[in-house]
């Protein structure tokens, strides 16, 4: 019963707060957009996420993935809706026109991907790879390489697979020890074994293409001795038509707690020294060119915390609306549980997470669009640093609520959450790793503190704290309590981060620091989020009658978030200032 | 890889705490359970849960439970453990001796069910399961009653199973339609439907003993019309030996997200109208004898977050020390995991939950030996008073905290984690569901506010505050900020307190009350778990040199919650505070 509604009415009203906030439609390039046509579009990919991937999550989770023999096949129907998704021409939404993609804008790929992500994260996990793929052939490949890769990446007759952990390293690329040989013709022989390759083996499109780090001979030892190669399933010929194969095979997929319905690969390359890839930029780049793929990654991983907690939501309202339990506490009637202030707490905490959260998704897509299109150079510079800023916070954040909006889901179901049939517990199953890949939250958090708050003195985040409480001073006057909440809260972070750069400053030892950096990254996205939600009920505001319920509901979900979410700032900063209390003395040895 | 060690050490320290808080010694039905004595049965629980549990647990959730027309067979080796179990004298050990068990008091039974908890709690739900149902029969069967079921139950030769919830009817007892008709003879005819059935059949033992929730013919409508019945499986003859089945038949077994290795069953009983039961206890009152059941349940099901703390950590310890990854932020040699800052902090903040919880968990059973066999009358008042009280804090509060540890668990193992092979998957997925039963953690908190503090005008709470300062005020003087700390938090609380005290008494709309309910829970949670690991460290202040190493690390573990955790008390009270903020005003029936 895992049926998926997007919410286009809060996708909309979230896009037209982002269009205002951002003025993208006084960029040219941006300008053609309008809300018409955006709607327009919305309104396609949400039939396509109800009627086509949302039915298809439950069976992919029952069904999950057989391997069989270095071949995987996916769950019932997913070949034939991989093949739908492609004709209708979603794969290349935004990818360039020159290779056959629709070339939309990010913000308003955003909301579109929310939507896949929502119905059946498992199933499109192909498009990120692909969307991504393609960026990095853009930037690195050969014009002959950008010729044979990318049409047939963005029409989905390929896919792409992303070929970095090996065994036993984990999230740690430098130990890389996949090798690649010079053949003498340019290209390479590649050899080595990786695993959690997501789609490495499938069943849904014509070729696969890998991109593999990879060490040559005499590449320097670390992370500045590798590099990338695109290495195929099947060889391409130079007319584009596909050969045979080239030596790459699945040596078995993972039996996952959830995701069921994406094959998690283990892959050897070149186990019969066949297998030939070729060179993806520079040599000893690699780690580079992932790096360019990382942050839109990022952005699109917190977008899955999103797509689980507006699942989350609408599935616990349904449910609540419908389960007739327990007396009114004032009427004593019979009622259903979406009359129990409890359960409204739980419901208001999913939604308004969820659209806080959605609206800073958008946000940072709209900022990338216009760092890539605007003509002003400073507020190119800005955006870059805003969005180097808040991607790290925005992939951990959403991540971890969209985890605890999946768990908070099933508490609402009660006994009927924990029964495999009503759907819900693949939520949780499914959201739980979406913290881990594309960097832990423990890593993002270190490249926030350290890379982007001390890296530049807190420049950027004293930027961002500036222009919060510049929005705050421009709330309406019935939201005064949210505008001074979100000052205080603001200044608590302020006041924490000249400590911060103090400490940095004249501390050897940072073992505060980084025991501190989760707890300073989760303030930073309850402040973002806080944010967001005052402007949303600040446009709700001021649109005022026109659809009054709705405007109403909106400002009571922000003042909701603020009594329910925002004081636990305060906290964290405290925990922040104490964050190696007992930690620094305690003595891992002598434990267990 | 589902290695369970028993922490016999952190158990008999927080043991050495209880004894000297409780003063049980002094009680002479007690001081016979030396510390010796209860070191030498717990060493013993810890050999059967390392050795012939912990192995059991995920195989029962690999294989679950299967079913075939109507019977229910278990994974392979459980009915052999169950067999051991009995042999073994673990079911009666906290059972009197009149009836065959060893009677050992709760505080000295509550470790040793932590370690079957921690082990396998699917296989031993049976344990709680016969344990409730016997002080039932205790307290409200006839002599012949007892005669007929209690031996048979203390040895494990038959199991309870506890059919309460109808399909459709929740945690809605006062719903119940499965009916009794006197037969004549003084026995019922029992029909009806009831599903959620915790072992309600099984291959493990010669009968199953059902306790029935139904109505009589001419009981009034809800609550107070509801009878309790005991059913078994097979028919008892007056000589004790078991006859014909009973038309107690399971129609089905849930597919669960969890707990695979129990059977959650669906019952018809009498669809030949065949089905006998016998009445327990006054016709009407069944709901009084299940309230009487519910309060150890709670402190039982409490312990499960315990359980799950305990395995969380010590997994994702083993595990942090053995994983190499990455390099140190000081030497920037290559490191285990468990050198990294962040990840210490997530071991510490499982420790430290558990230990506190711990503590709790090992008190409130203290209380209620205390409460059992003390001569002092106003002291079992008091403690009847502080039972009542912190039942459902520790409940909701436990749990809640076990599910964030299992969910941190597979944090700290990274994508490993969301593997199933590596068997930290099923700790999250096990857990999931003891916020749940036993009363959700919004009903817990219900209670909590309104039975329990809105009920007494506050007084057992101001109590409990009370003897928290004076504890606060017994430290030693290096724990001084632990103790700046607690009474900070106390004084919170109490402020809230006489908040809500007015509010309850002046307003007609409780909508706040409702709301905040959980946040009050959760603060006075993190309040009790905080004094317990104040209390642990000046044990080990005091303790001091005869065990460094052990003694510095239960210091800095509560100077680490201290840090981590404590913070969050103001947050929750200015939540409780203004907990209908935009919940009062948002209207459900305009969302969705």
């Amino acid at each position: 019963m895992s049926d998926y509604i997007a919410p286009l009415k809060d996708m909309l009203f979230v896009l037209d707060l982002v269009r205002q906030q951002t003025a993208m439609d006084q960029v040219e390039a941006l300008a053609e957009f309008t809300p018409d046509f955006v709607a327009a579009v919305l309104e396609e990919a949400a039939k396509f996420a109800s009627g086509a991937l949302s039915p298809l999550n439950q069976i992919g989770d029952q069904q999950g993935c057989s391997f069989d023999q270095g071949t995987v096949t996916t769950a019932a129907g997913w070949k034939e809706a991989y093949q739908q998704f492609c004709d209708n021409g979603w794969m290349g939404l935004a990818m360039p026109e020159a290779i056959g993609g629709q070339a939309l804008p990010k913000s308003i790929a955003q909301p579109v991907n929310e939507m896949w992500l929502s119905a059946n994260l498992a199933f499109v996990m192909f498009h990120a790879l692909n969307q991504g793929g393609s960026e990095i052939l853009l930037h690195f490949g050969t014009d002959e390489q950008k010729q044979r890769y990318l049409e047939p990446l963005a029409s989905g007759q390929w896919t792409i697979a992303m070929a970095l952990t090996e065994p036993g390293a984990g999230s740690d690329l430098a130990a890389t020890t996949t090798r690649a040989t010079p053949v003498g013709d340019g290209s390479y022989r590649i050899k080595g074994q990786k695993i959690f390759i997501t789609y490495g083996e499938h069943d849904m499109a014509e070729n696969i293409v890998h991109l593999v780090l990879a060490r040559t001979p005499d590449a320097p030892a670390g992370s500045r001795g590798i590099s990338l190669f695109a290495v195929p399933k099947y060889r391409i010929a130079t007319d584009g038509s596909l050969g045979a194969s080239n030596d790459v095979v699945c040596s078995g997929i993972e039996h996952k707690m959830g995701l069921h319905g994406s094959p998690t690969c283990s892959m050897s390359y070149g186990d019969n020294d066949d297998c030939i890839g070729e060179l993806i930029g520079a040599e000893n780049k690699g780690l580079m060119a992932m790096f360019v793929l990382m942050n839109e990654a990022r952005l699109s991983t917190g977008m899955q915390g999103v797509g689980f907690g507006e699942q989350s939501y609408q599935h616990s309202l349904r449910y609540a609306q419908e389960r007739t339990q327990g007396s009114h506490f004032q009427s004593g009637a019979r009622v259903t549980i979406s009359q129990h202030p409890d359960v409204q707490r739980m419901l208001l905490s999913m939604h308004s997470q969820t659209m806080g959260l959605r609206a800073l998704g958008y946000l940072i897509a709209a900022w990338i669009d216009l760092s890539e299109h605007s003509e002003d150079d400073h507020l190119r510079q800005q955006l870059r640093e805003r969005i180097a800023l808040l991607t790290p916070v925005f992939k951990a954040f959403s991540t971890e609520q969209g985890n605890q909006m999946s768990y908070t889901c099933i508490q609402v179901f009660g006994g009927m959450g924990f029964v495999e049939e009503t759907g819900v517990s693949q939520f949780m199953r499914d959201a739980r790793i979406i913290t881990i890949y594309e960097g832990t939250t423990g890593i993002q958090a270190r490249d926030l503190v350290f890379r982007k708050v001390l890296g530049d003195q807190g420049v950027a985040l004293q930027h961002l704290l500036r222009d919060i409480n510049q929005d705050a001073d421009s709330l309406a006057a019935p939201l005064s309590q949210l505008q001074a909440s979100l000052i205080r809260s603001g200044a608590a972070i302020h006041g924490q981060l000249r400590t911060l750069l103090e400490m940095a400053a004249k501390d050897s030892d940072q073992t505060r620091l980084h025991a501190g950096s989760v707890p300073l990254l989760e303030a930073l996205g309850l402040l973002c989020v806080g944010w967001q939600l005052a402007l949303l009920a600040n446009q709700a505001h001021t649109r005022g009658d026109s659809d009054a319920a709705y405007h109403s509901n909106m400002i009571a979900l922000a003042r909701f978030y603020f009594a329910h979410e925002m004081p636990r700032i305060h906290a964290l900063m405290s925990t922040v200032a104490n964050a190696d209390d007992g930690l620094k003395d305690f003595d891992f040895t002598a434990a267990g």
